[in-house]
């Protein structure tokens, strides 16, 4: 089961997509009869276990998706916290060194755009990079988890994530990392978000970057120093994570500012990302 | 003339409050009738213009508001940006390096209270620290403005902002301040917010801070570093600023960080700041 929403930017439906068994298929419902967004209240009030049983009583209507946007498939997050150098290889890359415990940062919340939408480069930039991410998305409040284990109890889902950083800004430009990672369309998100239920192997998801057809990234979650649920437990003991909350668990090695002529962004570049069992995106990076 | 939200927490209804020069008393006013909320849309809509002309016409009905809550004067933010190490005295006592150009970092959303709410120290904290600032709150879209003039037309008003901060979380858990900046209850905000064609003299402002009746911090917004409409205009070619965001601008020498026995926070501890014209706050802080 994928939850996506459909249409212009800042007027998304939201609908549920599954495949057929019986034709091989993926067919997709409109949800608007359960939900008017994939938001807050509709996660926090069981919005995925209702989803479910809707579909399995066959009382939502099909919609053919073609030629239609895909945005992001949350509304937008109260906040987007994001872990740093949460895989060694990245780490090293960047010259840093290996986290004794999560580096923490924020995006944001307003950088989240759909995963096909263009990504403005900002106007000043010179270092425009790509990060590809695992996304947790929260709906259930959690304040003081007590374990790691219980953090999973808290997590709505899985999605792409696309955590755009401009390097100058981020590491040049006097101090803390939030100042290149802001700027405006640099958080794509999507296409779906796929309950955790329905992910059989979180710790061991491939997740490949393309620049312009060529692989940049080639990772797996089974290489994230830290785990989802260490992730989650360790954040809920410095701020109360929220439903629909967006957490971006880090990226794997092979970004520009890694790569011996660091070929940062221009314009027309074309990235891609795919995540086992998240889907594809694909962003056409265009001047600001 | 000042805004600000009345009622229970999560249930505030907005008011708004003037000098009555006959009788030389405040008299407050309930503003459901204009707006549900001092809100993004209110803001953008050119609310607080429109709550002028009402109360120019004699339109709002007085409320006697002994008793009740006082709330954040505006709803949840989109997003809290701070400028860290704005005032000189401030950096130096932290042992840190002037900055050449604003350092920016976040807290997330949901640290926003009322002003007399009480605060949590959070609770494997040992250096729950104190640090009065002038917020200023957008009611705008701010993006790539042209220079720090253009500011003013996007700048909704000032408030006081409370970023309560935790140090070791901040400087000691691995990298980035937002680490100790996104505590539970860590921005009490309030108790008004100021529209900016209010305030005379943003660039002369006293504020003072007190930790149970002793004076603490005792700056003036006259040495800030980087002043409000630069912040802004800076802050815009990072980010897109929205109406009812919530900008943190630094605060003066005297925290706890910076004495000589660093008297962290402990619970029953009273603090008390207050800014020329926007009103006093009080906070009992308790253990979380």
């Amino acid at each position: 089961m994928r939850l996506l929403r459909l249409g212009a930017a800042g007027h998304e439906y939201p609908a549920v997509s599954i495949d057929d068994a019986s034709t091989q298929h993926a067919a997709t419902f409109d949800l608007s009869t359960i939900t008017a967004d994939v938001d807050a209240d509709f996660l926090a009030a069981d919005g995925i276990a209702r989803t479910r049983a809707a579909l399995a009583s066959n009382e939502l209507a099909p919609i053919n998706v073609s030629g239609t946007r895909i945005g992001a498939p949350i509304a937008r997050p109260g906040k987007v916290v994001c872990i740093g150098l949460n895989y060694r290889d990245h780490a090293e890359e960047g010259g840093q060194a290996i986290p004794a415990e999560p580096v923490l940062f924020m995006k944001a919340p307003n950088t989240v755009v759909g995963p096909y939408d263009d990504v403005l480069i900002p106007r000043a930039s010179t270092k425009t990079d790509w990060e590809i991410e695992l996304g947790v998305v929260i709906a259930k409040t959690a304040r003081y988890l007590e374990s790691p284990a219980a953090a999973r109890e808290v997590i709505a889902g899985y999605v792409i994530s696309h955590d755009v950083s401009e390097r100058e800004f981020q590491l040049e430009r006097g101090g803390q990392w939030d100042k290149g990672k802001s700027c405006e369309t640099f958080n794509p998100l999507g296409p779906w978000l796929v309950p955790i239920e329905d992910i059989t192997n979180p710790d061991s998801l491939r997740m490949r970057l393309w620049v312009n057809g060529e692989i940049r990234q080639d990772g797996s979650t089974s290489a994230l120093i830290f785990g989802v649920d260490y992730v989650i437990w360790y954040l809920s003991q410095f701020m109360v994570l929220e439903p629909g909350d967006l957490i971006n668990t880090g990226t794997p090695a092979g970004v520009a500012l890694g790569m011996p002529d660091q070929p940062y962004l221009k314009p027309d570049d074309v990235v891609e990302l795919e995540i086992d069992q998240l889907g594809r995106q694909r962003q056409v990076f265009v001047q600001a």
